[in-house]
């Protein structure tokens, strides 16, 4: 079993709040990241996959499938864009990166198995500080 | 003459527009940066000041003194906000880097001066690939 | 399950010897790390904790709660400090990396399973070419 | 159980392709990275060895024994060298990092058990946007 | 005035010798960068233009264009490429950093000043520890 | 004329005080810097030279000349030492990264002639927010 990671980048504008509550509320929980006129990152995702290695290429997954995978299915449509407000698979969520890290593992996870390999690993780091895991 | 540089942080929304210009003018000129729901970025601020070395101290500037007006004058009123929309200091002008560094010159310079030292260089990158250097 | 890493930064000075070892035994053992006078680091801390996604906040733990658990705990008590000298949670321990991560999780470990979240693992960069790592 | 990581750095070229193949096959699998002429990179090799804390010196290996053994048995064989035309332990395999790290960790395997510690990861980045991690 | 700096990679195989010199005085000049078999880089370049600040755009330079420069005039022609055998612009001159930082200075020239700017700085880094600038 | 600058790094300790000041003016000037314990970094030193182009060898300087030169006259006296204590070139003067980067200045400077080339810059990074620069 070998592991290879993709890191790819975008730059989205966010709001972490919740319509239900009132603006003291989110702002109590949320705190400056729930300003109303929005604030953004640039975001740095790593999409780990795992498989066995190919005697045929030395591969466990041909890099450029990889790299195509995720610049159809998570960068053209984040990059640049509002995650609240732009982004349909988080439609309905809070822009959390918890959460945009297990939105975009449901994303790529059937295009990779279609490459036959295993999804392992989504990170995301929203800063230099901050960062979430998530392994399905 | 001595430098000495801080480096700030900040992340926040923006939008590269002109509101006397077509949608389609403002997307052939500034393509993807010209998203109408905005997008951000995590912000890096180098700040340099130059100024002879402190016997006494054997300091340019108290590194504190510079800290606190950076943070003071730049990031509170910048991080976590929309540039166009939240920022004094960028009102009726177009959210570029380069417009920003301006700014922040401008709002620095003479913070600086009281301390006894010389603003260099305002240097912010937006993202790993793209930055700009300004030196009044 | 979800995993959150927040990374903190300390500069201290150390030094690796056993008091019950000659000179010569440490320098032997420890090398240039032995130094009589000391030496110090810029370490950074990775702290990960685990916990299951929060539906009402989208969050595994709230990470200004984490921050601030890291700051009181660790960060207030070692930054610009001696390791050896003036770190209460390192007495009686040689001031390796190794004993800095296992000390570095006692301390943390009831702080973030009172805010509802398991510790995971404490990692350590000495350098930019030495790490360390403790699960428990 | 204890994790400590060495990072090391080597400077090779290599080229990835089958003898066996027609040029126009082994460009249509592995594009650029045919090119006849080779390419290079800056290499990135983080070892990751694991093993119970020694009360006697408060480490899991030796740091400078680690060293040693990563220097001796790869640097040296592979750094400002062609990968598939200079590297014995590379032999007959294509020049993949997925074929470099499994190779790498054959080579380190026994020299670390000598020391006490067990092998736990090779990592190799190879660009920063592509890494390959071995676990055995 | 104000300066931009655009970041772009490519990875490369050289060898620094001249074919005038036996292999030992190759050998005795550029040491283990003289490898016969070649060895390769991860090449970082920073090119850095400088202009006024266009009222119209707040731009030094559309971004966009000096990306299309620089990919179209260099990393085209000497991304996964060797630098001795492949690079139309580096032919006739040893493949040192110094010698590829005039030779890109000059591709570039031209192109950037069409563009209504002036270049101003060619930075190239080969290793982490190693890089060239070049001012004209 | 073209720059060449070569990365090296240092691990100290260090105090910033002066003796002839009270414990509370030594507080109150610099802060946390001042604990009597020491504390320490691990610094970056970049050293910038400039000079021609040789014809004969594509170089600015000797890499490997530059690098010795550097090693023995900076790195082996204070790598792993205590500025204030251990380090000859640091006697009599207050351990700020100013006066630290001056006196590497006046070390280096005649070495480097010697080879022929001129010293530009000496930059040291005493964390990842803080760098002084010292141009002579």
């Amino acid at each position: 079993m070998i592991y290879l990671t993709r890191r790819e980048r975008f730059c989205a504008a966010h709001r972490m709040f919740r319509q239900d509550w009132s603006d003291e509320d989110n702002s109590r929980v949320f705190g400056k990241c729930s300003n109303p006129n929005w604030h953004g990152h640039n975001y740095i995702l790593w999409v780990t996959v795992k498989g066995n290695l190919s005697e045929e290429h030395g591969f466990v997954i041909n890099i450029n499938s990889l790299k195509k995978i995720i610049l159809e299915n998570i960068i053209e449509k984040i990059d640049h864009k509002n995650i609240n407000l732009d982004v349909d698979f988080m439609k309905g969520r809070i822009a959390t990166t918890e959460n945009l890290a297990v939105a975009i593992w449901n994303e790529l996870k059937p295009h990779i198995e279609k490459e036959g390999a295993k999804l392992h690993c989504v990170k995301i780091a929203e800063t230099e500080n901050n960062s979430i895991e998530y392994y399905g």
